[in-house]
């Protein structure tokens, strides 16, 4: 039992009850830091004197800092958001681990940059391994995947596509360069081979001494003005950073196709397919079909496995593309369904472990096959997007991307092809072979510190994100179960948009009786404001959400059957294509207590009662 | 004389001098963020109890943070570099300022998210201060110009790129859209619009209500297929990141033209302006010219005020570029330059407040006309890279980007146009307006507090980049005093690359009577290996520097100069093609003091001939 992860332990708190050995530790890690400078060459001696720090300029300089710091202090308290606190449930945050703020304090004063080895030899191997971790915890064999910290997960999806891209145009650039590597294989063949076909490829290119002749004639060296490269397939449910890949990788912005999503806000997997074959039957080639494990707004879960199905379906037909997952949301909860060794369980097993190390109470019945499943065929996927600063529970900025085949980074690699292995220098050249140039590598320390102290399996995150769906679940039944709200004389009834797949819940209110969804959003976007920075700091508020709207240009005619479950029917959807909802990402494990989650849902609701009253007031 | 900042209360110091107040101050706001939390709802009781911090599997999850951060924290002493002593003179990095630090650590609690306001309403408001007080630096109008923070400026040179391409691309989208609004012109009168025309062109297109459709038509839109855009020109001593931005913006790597540099590794204007002539001659559109102040390896700073007398004339011939600076490096340095109300001061006034304020001692001689003139026409870039870890003094990682007009933001935004002064949500939803998504607030408020501290101009900044340009000086004097190195009856001469731009020293070690330059090359290699991390741990070194090698690859024939120095004909450049130099960016502040400087001099000295005599042991 006592080698169980106390998640009250991993956090500050909400009430900073774990602050002694907080300070107890940075104090410690601190005097340690700067023993670290006095014991460099004990003989230097010091060049700021006593006599110079009395002298009434340093004094001043000092007291200017002082202030400084007061101010920023001041300004913070004002307007931060209180992420630790039950009473928010808006964005994808909650209290962070004391772990990776120790950790990523401390290595701030080293300042370690990533981008060259030289620069950073302590956390430059931290990233090389914490990679190595985030792809085996995706299901990938750590020694032949690929994987770092990025800033988040939009230059993760961006390096995504430069990947796919330069993947892509290369089976075009070797024909350029040497014609008999690809005999016989038409362009819509070329432009259709599977990532591992290409792969291979492109090792055939190295053995013939031609890889980087290959590679200047690729998308890489030549851009994209005389190629097409076909379009890239996401749900509609897509973070937007996908539509500024496009555009940033120079595929432009109308080769993105969204594909529709369900009533579920999962991929309509079904639409998928139709898109594939319209474009087929055009003669588009699909540079890349996307999934996504954790959509931003609803937190759905795309059915993954059957995405695999239809990708390995179509690669026997002779139509290949890169296939990635965006699971910077989603990607940590896969430590649910791993046990101790880091093995992907059964599907009963999983419920009986969660029951058995109290991970998640039998009677919450979270887990629905689509989801295991889905989660299960991650490693199907050629790469993956998953940031620590979400579900990770680091602070920012720290994203990540993992690939399966490491063989992939030599498409977009700085270097000249195998130098990665063939000197001691420049593996760890971190920033030849990613997108970004200088990088903390406190930020990796955090992420390093957080793996180390919360395993990558359900005794660890899965503890912590066990939590976390177990108070959505609660969240979510509570507002199923929630009769109107009576203010004023008049009811309101709650409703939430689609049971979580994570820990995503959005909901909206509706008076009893009222058949405007224009009025309705008037409603639900009042409640917002109240319970948001809109009306003023929010430190003062009782509850703070966040929201979002559904519109007809994202999803399609999908919101639709929300709304009518208001009873808003006489086409006030078709009018004004947008439904206004709350949305709360419950990323605090804290909500799991039954006393303390009947006590925040008190809250919550009487907030709820408190600011509908303001508003009709 | 008390309002001066003194650099020496400004830094914790080579002896963890100052550590007592930086203690002090982080205790004081490590209790401040307690009781925010605390304070939060004082009525909400703890979630963690008493009880439950006693039991075994919570002192047990303690005990597992502890003894990570322990590990932690010897990996990072034994590995870390010293960049704190002046017994460092590597790479482009020194101590950093206690109150960056310290706001840095501070705000890592409150963990904002720059990505959208409403999760950082306190330090998405520093972003956009933070920006103006960059344009301001480089001569900008702060109220029409446009900065942000970076990851770094590989990211900022990406953002350049994008807006460069984007915006190159948008009079033929207009031609597309709306004929009328750019009628008589041809393509290559399109091509070659200034940047300054593009946008009223926008501008008009706004009016006319088509701008959005035009945009949709631009690059952003349609990708790069159907168009050429041109070439970008750098100079040969360019980032690498450079090379990159070719590869990910989808223009190709064969279109970075790389203009020759001269003996001082500034670019070659003359051969600029023959590059130019070919492309025209051959009616290759150019997209961009890229300049450099500071460049990495040998902080050259380019003659721009002659780059911007060139663009002025092409102008004039209908042949227009987008033109950017990248300044990663030396860009703070321009606070040398303005006075106290931020005017760029007079030639020999700047001389005249230098020796005033003691930034820089009268007898250095370092101002050069032609750097002074560069640094004093950046504000005719049409945008410049600046990164405040560097030349800033700040933490990891926080590059920047400043736009001279922000009407260049439309045209890589995420949203309609005109979104940005219409709503009061979007302005601060940064994600859509730059290159990054998710990015850290923390990083924002450490640039926020140095400049908060240290004033941008030469009170401040000036007296502080000042100080490592004395101590840059001094280095390079003392390298062409130095006689003869003898070691063990032999007798090795040293030579410095070239007199220092900004405080960047590159320098080899020639071995009298030696006529092989491979040999030169082994010797410098195994003094640096003896110098760096390839001999172990750096805390043990006497002295660790830097390295770099000019080849003929990157600079073509400029570096023979150098060889020849040394005696070294008879085609042993032309055999070779790459000479190996040591690298010294001088950015400690330390190296003023008379005393100071003789001390680390001797160090230098001492070690380099333990150096060499182990190396022929």
């Amino acid at each position: 039992m006592d080698d169980k992860i106390n998640v009250n332990a991993l956090f500050l708190g909400p009430k900073a009850e774990n602050y002694a050995f907080f300070k107890q530790m940075l104090n410690y890690l601190m005097d340690d830091y700067a023993d670290w400078r006095t014991h460099f060459h004990p003989d230097d001696p010091p060049i700021v004197t006593a006599a110079e720090q009395d002298r009434p300029d340093f004094l001043a300089t000092l007291q200017k800092t002082r202030e400084a710091l007061i101010d920023l202090a001041g300004n913070l308290q004002v307007k931060s958001v209180p992420w630790f606190s039950p009473r928010y449930l808006g964005h994808m945050t909650a209290d962070t681990l004391l772990a990776a703020n120790l950790g990523f304090m401390l290595t701030l004063l080293y300042n370690p940059n990533n981008c060259a080895y030289e620069g950073s030899p302590a956390t430059t191997a931290l990233e090389i391994e914490v990679g190595k971790q985030l792809a085996g915890m995706m299901g990938y064999d750590p020694q032949k995947a690929w994987g770092h910290i990025t800033s988040g997960g939009t230059v993760a999806n961006y390096e995504a596509v430069w990947m796919a891209r330069n993947l892509k145009s290369f089976p075009l650039a070797v024909r350029m360069v040497r014609p008999e590597l690809v005999v016989g294989k038409s362009d819509w063949q070329l432009l259709n081979l599977s990532t591992s076909a290409i792969l291979d490829l492109a090792d055939r290119a190295k053995e013939a001494g031609l890889f980087d002749e290959a590679r200047r004639h690729s998308v890489r060296g030549l851009g994209l003005a005389g190629v097409r490269l076909g379009k890239i397939l996401v749900p509609e449910s897509k973070h937007y950073s996908w539509t500024k890949a496009a555009d940033i990788l120079g595929l432009g912005q109308e080769n993105i196709v969204s594909v529709p999503v369900r009533d579920d806000y999962r991929m309509d997997i079904a639409a998928l397919k139709r898109e594939i074959d319209l474009l087929v039957a055009e003669h588009i080639p699909i540079l890349a079909v996307v999934a996504v494990c954790g959509t931003t707004e609803e937190g759905a879960v795309d059915a993954f496995h059957e995405v695999v199905r239809l990708r390995d379906r179509y690669e026997d037909q002779g139509v290949g593309f890169y296939l990635h997952v965006d699971a910077a949301y989603g990607g940590y909860a896969r430590t649910l369904f791993l046990d101790e060794s880091g093995a992907f369980m059964g599907y009963n097993e999983v419920n009986r472990q969660h029951a058995r190390q109290g991970v998640l109470h039998a009677d919450m019945d979270w887990l629905q096959v689509d989801v295991y499943e889905s989660f299960r065929a991650l490693p199907d996927a050629d790469s993956i997007t998953v940031d620590p600063h979400k579900l990770g529970y680091v602070p920012y900025a720290a994203g990540a991307i993992v690939a399966r085949d490491r063989r992939i980074v030599d498409l977009i690699s700085y270097f000249a092809a195998y130098v990665f292995e063939k000197t001691d220098d420049n593996p760890t050249l971190l920033g030849s072979y990613i997108m970004e140039g200088s990088k903390a590598g406190a930020a990796v320390a955090a992420v390093w510190m957080a793996h180390r102290v919360v395993p990558l399996n359900l005794t660890g995150y899965g503890r912590i994100i066990g939590a976390s769906i177990e108070g959505a679940c609660r969240f979510h039944r509570s507002l199923l179960k929630a009769g109107p709200l009576e203010v004023c004389g008049r009811e309101f009834e709650i409703l939430p948009l689609t049971r979580p797949d994570i820990n995503i819940v959005d909901y909206a209110f509706h008076e009893k009786g009222n058949d405007s969804l224009e009025e309705m959003n008037r409603l639900n976007q009042a409640i917002y404001e109240r319970c948001s920075y809109k009306s003023g700091p929010v430190y003062v508020n009782d509850f703070i959400t966040s929201k979002t709207a559904l519109t007809r240009e994202e999803y399609g005619e999908t919101p639709r059957f929300f709304v009518e479950k208001f009873g808003l029917r006489n086409g006030e959807w078709e009018r004004l294509g947008s439904v206004y909802v709350l949305r709360s990402c419950i990323v605090t494990p804290f909500l799991t207590h039954h006393l303390t989650f009947e006590e925040y849902w008190r809250n919550f609701w009487a907030a709820m009662a408190r600011a509908i009253a303001a508003i009709h007031a």
